[in-house]
């Protein structure tokens, strides 16, 4: 294995060497095909309870948004099984995802949460997007939210719809219309706690699943199939993605 | 301090006990409003180099996905400065944002990895959400790729375009309807890899700049400005996110 200096390989990185961090360092390192060799922590899931995980997602939303609350319940859970290395996993990033990332109603933070969650959890690139395909089918095609917190002061009925997409802005949109209220309404926020704590108890509930190497996950809606079995990777290669596609196309009258 | 048992807090968790990974424990704990107090590593951002930055995000992207390529080489690149934190975080774990996370097309995994690198850096959420919405405005808008790798072999001019909107399907669709190829082609995944370090050069540059507490950022397109004076948070307030209007919506005749 070749020895070269350090400094060039933070050139290689663009790293200024005026930061000034490199006293007592002799200089050189081992090279290989990684800037640096890593240690492997070992990310190990065990079962978790789905209901009491998305109490405490509902508890924890308020503090750092949907992203946050689905993840940090999740982390939390497993720091006080697994101990490390949940408990430095930096939740508090998390807080980006909140309002479809950033506030700009892209994906929904909830499914980036859980899918994040997967991606840390599920190393075998397959079964990942299995995981993460069933998650997102049914979110787009449930009638949610159906938490209700334990909280009596909260504790009422609220209205449910089918989201039809993974988006934020849509999600929240069909139910803002569905329920009268606002998108920066008190009633729009408890409603995206709830949703938090559903997303959450579904994640757990596939992670769960997935820890029986022959389980079988259900994959996408019947009509997602349909459009993607010629505009997909197979046939007309014409299409990139997999969310349902009836939420913003209609069939054209002269559709094959 | 109250004292609660382990078991009470894991119960709270639904976390079961037949996990059997307490032996050793002496059955209690310090209460406090978290299920247990964190070691908080500090995610300290040095200055980096955007251009060279960009080229290992290039390098790498093929190995994870778009959202592991920018990742990676911002967190590579700090770990061989800063070294922890940086050194043991699950860069692995972003393959999940490939294709628009999890391949259904929706935003697109460069943005969600550049997020999420602002999302761990910057904790303040005004300014957080303003280098989100700048990097975001820059990508809608932009002509891309610009990235021209030193490999010989793909040094050939490549055709740009402008996403016009954040998702994977959006972009990717476009581009691919500009250059004739098709979504699954491997032009398609070489304008990705492009992209990739264009986006990490882009948030590198933000986060340069975030650097200066004075500093100022470019927020919305004017056209995405003017739609939601109205209909976002403070008029109507019946609509969710900042993504450009366009992408999807044309104005009615009627409208004010």
């Amino acid at each position: 294995m070749n020895k070269v200096t350090r400094r060039q390989i933070l050139g290689s990185l663009g790293v200024s060497a005026s930061v000034g961090l490199f006293s007592g360092c002799d200089g050189t390192l081992e090279a290989s095909n990684e800037p640096e060799p890593k240690k492997i922590p070992t990310w190990r899931y065990v079962r978790l309870e789905p209901k009491a995980v998305a109490s405490e997602a509902y508890r924890i939303m308020p503090k750092g948004g949907c992203m946050y609350g689905l993840v940090g319940s999740i982390i939390d859970a497993l720091a006080l099984v697994v101990g490390e290395p949940y408990r430095t996993f930096p939740v508090e990033m998390m807080k980006y995802g909140a309002g479809g990332v950033g506030g700009c109603g892209s994906l929904c933070g909830t499914l980036n949460g859980g899918a994040a969650m997967i991606g840390l959890l599920v190393a075998d690139s397959k079964r990942r997007n299995n995981l993460i395909t069933e998650l997102f089918a049914w979110y787009e095609s449930s009638e949610l939210p159906v938490f209700r917190p334990q909280n009596a002061a909260k504790d009422e009925e609220m209205p449910k719809t089918v989201a039809g997409s993974v988006l934020c802005h849509i999600s929240v949109g069909r139910w803002c219309k569905e329920s009268g209220s606002d998108v920066m309404s008190p009633e729009m926020h408890e409603r995206c706690s709830r949703l938090t704590a559903d997303v959450t108890a579904k994640t757990v509930e596939l992670l769960n699943r997935n820890l029986d190497p022959a389980c079988t996950f259900t994959g996408l809606s019947a009509e997602t199939k349909s459009c993607v079995s010629c505009h997909g990777q197979r046939e007309l290669r014409d299409s990139m993605g997999t969310m349902n596609c009836g939420a913003c196309h209609k069939l054209p009258k002269k559709h094959p």
